[in-house]
């Protein structure tokens, strides 16, 4: 992504995921503190467990093929009703009524997020999208933030022949981050239950404050990373290399840190 | 609604009901017709019958009280799922496959449909909405059409305070085009399962071509309709003495007809 303006307006691209969504409170309290960011942003949220608890009762299985999450037919239709109906317009209801003047969208919508549908090899994931930043409609995507609006996009992406697909909103943030970074300096803020890069997993305090390639490099190679959340940092400097300015990574309960520079890993060049 | 502008453009606000949702083959037949409009359009969407068959799998009876349909917590979440979620984006995905640029959305989302919860009198309607023209934002309508989308409205509001309001569609459609008046010279089309208003109920193809005041009296006074016509009768007066240049009821099978006025009822000053 080449870099022509040089003072670029800022953005936040924010993911929360389950932890958040499956708890009324944590979504509130989380909420709340997201309508006090003054800056441009977008919201892109998981799916939780809600989907499934649904799907229980609706008798839809998760199906899996090698520990690997398939979404059939009904499974499509479950998440798109659960996802991009509940858990989203629950998000908007609620934004709405703090002074954020929210906008649900899936990846259907506007054709905000065009997708292609995984290709069948050794595993046919069924009605999965991945997504590319090469994709992205920004002139869409800014005319909604340059009028005020705040998207909140669900996990939903679309192929363009009349299927909603299922997508990961790690994948889906990380694109839109990068699409956008041709027009706003973006920082990219993955909010989960901890509260950042551990030196130590057992010591929640342990938190990394900056890591750089340098850095990164060191720490991977003297083995001092729990190893589950190393392709949470590559795909951050994967993003970086695209021209995302920042990636923060931390605990959902402290947004404002986060976006202060006051708390979490902050992922740069 | 006062008239400023002299030669506004044309905007077509067209509903469909069960007729056409309940059943693939219909929704994709109409959607297809839909497509072909040339001029501004918006679509409301009804909620039809996979509700209530999605419901009864979950347990959630339909609760009446004296014949009238209550929303009660969980029923609420039902229709925020199916209708915001399943119908909207089945709908929106489509469109989007043939070259309509659709974006689906509730009352909450931008704020587009404020409205007031249903008010306790003798019957506690639950979470219902009910819409006025005042309150609705002509900006972020505007804002959609003259760039291009085609708003997807499901039949759901917000109260402002957090919590999606279930809304009758045609009440949505009316408004929609009453405040849109204002600005461009609005058609509003309801599709049902009939040719139009009918002068024999048992003959589909007795279609009142036109109605004005002074014709509807004569037909009311003399009991030549169909006494459950009657009501959308004087909803269509109520809009177009509101601002709203036409409405059209009539076939959904037939849109193109419709909209080109060789078929339907076409009712106007």
């Amino acid at each position: 992504m080449s870099e022509i303006v040089q003072n670029k307006e800022k953005l936040f691209v924010i993911k929360i995921g389950g932890n958040v969504i499956d708890k009324d409170a944590n979504l509130d309290s989380f909420l709340d503190d997201f309508s006090e960011i003054q800056n441009k942003k977008i919201l892109v949220h998981g799916g939780g467990k809600i989907a499934t608890a649904i799907g229980d009762k609706l008798n839809i299985q998760s199906k899996y093929i090698d520990g690997r999450r398939i979404t059939d037919d009904e499974t499509i239709d479950l998440v798109t009703m659960v996802y991009g109906g509940l858990v989203n317009k629950k998000i908007v209801a609620k934004l709405q009524s703090i002074q954020c003047n929210a906008i649900g969208i899936t990846g259907a919508d506007a054709n905000l997020l065009p997708a292609k549908k995984r290709p069948v090899k050794e595993i046919d994931f069924g009605w999965v999208g991945d997504v590319s930043p090469e994709s992205i409609n920004n002139n869409t995507w800014r005319l909604f933030l340059e009028n005020g609006l705040t998207p909140v996009a669900a996990p939903l992406t679309h192929d363009g022949t009349g299927h909603i697909l299922n997508t990961n909103a790690d994948a889906i943030a990380s694109v839109i981050a990068v699409s956008l970074s041709d027009i706003y300096e973006v920082s990219l803020v993955y909010c989960f239950e901890k509260n950042g890069v551990l030196m130590n997993v057992n010591d929640g305090d342990s938190v990394v404050q900056q890591l750089d390639h340098e850095k990164y490099k060191f720490l991977k190679e003297s083995n001092k990373l729990f190893e589950g959340i190393l392709p949470k940092i590559d795909n951050a400097f994967d993003a970086i290399n695209k021209g995302v300015k920042e990636v923060i990574i931390g605990n959902s309960t402290q947004l404002i840190s986060l976006i202060s520079g006051t708390g979490g890993t902050k992922i740069s060049m």
